[in-house]
């Protein structure tokens, strides 16, 4: 049973979203649709890869993940289609698949310059319904990656967020506050404990204007209200307040910086 | 052709969502999945408890309604499995199933203790992917819900809102404003025709500073922008204005009471 | 594999379209479920009959196209089903149907006045669920559409937007402003080359306090934040702003007017 996700900043208002769906159902009847958000930020590509790579992984292997988030839509940036870590994936070359590509073991990209495989008639607006989707449904209904296109060697890659680390400091960067008002930072708990020395020191994070003790393993062993350091599902440190919100409360936004400071005394 | 419904916290511009459908699917891919709302208030248990008991008999029996608002996540709280009345829940135990529950004729209740049936690793802070969306998407797939835990006999239990009633008089409570600001009450309609005697008085409805005479049988027997009070398709006193917001325009919120009076008079 | 669209104004904060769903699933549970949009200005008939006369053709012959903006809930207007140009419609009589009967070629409308087919209780505030969802889920299953009702041959149509034309002018109206900002006007690609002259002229084009030469190819041949006319996948002028919102930075609202000037000059 074929699925197929969609990613994008189409929003929900307008019937963009449903209509790349009648699309994708016209070429691959059975395919299920799956929406991952379409509320990213108009334009916010990079904001789109992180939710993307942190997202895929959770389906099964051969699932089409669609994504259009496409300022330059119309320009010269050419059309995607990529088979990776058996995913595939449908989007722009504008860096969108960046996270699933660093992270990436294997991977197989082309161009989509077959214009026999997309719609009769190509608008200058919304290549999502014209391209991007009948790409996607003629994978879900499983075409061959390489019917599409000719090989590409140099997607473009956004730089991907990365905590700077000295022996005693580390300077984490928020990549995104989820609905919750939840900071996501770019520290991941690997890297995390890679850096933690074995004798016991005492860990102290700055989030704004929060000062933390160490990190904890839930949200309930602070008391609602409080601020709390935790490593979340996405695996990487969360600064959150406990059934409140950490953006709002300490006034913190995607592109801050979260400091950990590891210093002797009291453990 | 099995059926999973979904009614969450996490709102819909996170993937936290379609990341539970990718483990529900991987589980069960034939499964239908179908929304009933992500938009609950952060952690208003209460409120999205009145939404599932209100929703989840219009589908077809066993439908798989998995719920996930959880403030308690990585607590304490224990994690649910239920068969009730020929519906499977899947929740945490924090009184979600209060409303199904308090209606319920037959229940089968088990503590989700098994962590063979979750994914391999379990968050701190993401139970709907982790333990409730693989259970979820296993009962969709047909194994039988004995297998995931043990019984319960005490499920937590939200006080259900209820009208007070004298002879004379009705105090109902607002319990949930929809998006046309139309303002939905405890009182029944059952309850009401209980209630309401043989001989016929008038029926006069205080609602913040409307004063309404009697129940109509629809929007349409008033003008637009007047007040109405009716019986909804919630089978429940709403207040509402035609083609306009009785929330706004009547200053009234969940928790806010309106007031039945029988009364001698012209009738 | 049978496709259900649903359009409404009931928003996603209410399990509303869940429930609708659910009885759709009840009816035919192979239906594969399509949003369109919810978020249709609550009573918008409209503004919503746009939309779906935008989005339907992008769909498979036979999709059943559900789309409930029903102020008139309760009251006399009729509850209809169709067959339009090889798509199944439900929908109350209420002008929703407008821009599609407007470009039909062959049509078949029946008023569902035969209650067997509805839900067995009926709302008075919700047909959504009762009547309309029931009448596509049997649609869906292959019902015809002839046993739901008799023949209707007097639909309500509400006036579409067509723009004023004048040999050097054309006053078009903005009919929808999407997510983006972006303002979609009246004027139809094909109006436009039938209208154009064959001299060449230089075209002038007045949108609010913007004044832009030409008609472009594509967003990208202007600089970000900077406006542009085009052509856009509704088959439509819209103007827009490059990576911004025209509706915000030109104060444009649907309803407005656009005006497009021919004029000697340097072409």
């Amino acid at each position: 049973m074929p699925i197929v996700t969609l990613l994008t900043d189409f929003g929900l208002t307008d019937p963009y979203v449903g209509v790349m769906k009648g699309v994708i159902l016209s070429r691959c009847p059975q395919a299920r649709l799956v929406d991952l958000t379409h509320s990213v930020n108009p334009q916010d590509v990079a904001g789109a890869a992180f939710l993307l790579g942190s997202s895929y992984m959770h389906f099964p292997p051969r699932t089409v993940h669609l994504a259009v988030v496409d300022p330059g839509v119309g320009g010269v940036r050419r059309p995607l289609a990529a088979l990776i870590d058996g995913h595939f994936f449908v989007a722009p070359d504008n860096g969108l698949l960046s996270h699933v590509l660093a992270a990436a073991r294997e991977m197989q990209i082309v161009h989509l310059n077959r214009p026999q495989h997309f719609l009769p008639q190509i608008s200058r607006t919304f290549h999502g319904r014209d391209i991007f989707a009948p790409i996607a449904g003629s994978l879900a209904a499983n075409t061959s990656l390489a019917a599409f296109g000719t090989p590409v060697m140099d997607p473009i890659m956004l730089p991907v967020s990365a905590p700077a680390v000295t022996p005693a400091r580390i300077w984490a960067q928020v990549i995104h506050a989820d609905r919750f008002g939840n900071l996501i930072t770019d520290l991941t708990e690997e890297a995390f404990r890679q850096w933690l020395p074995q004798i016991r020191l005492s860990l102290t994070i700055r989030a704004g204007n929060a000062v933390l003790q160490g990190i904890r393993e839930s949200y309930s062993e602070v008391a609602p209200g409080e601020p709390v350091a935790l490593f979340d599902s996405f695996g990487r440190l969360e600064i959150a307040i406990r059934e409140g919100s950490a953006a709002r409360a300490l006034g913190i936004r995607p592109g801050n910086i979260v400091e950990l400071v590891l210093e002797r005394g009291s453990p």
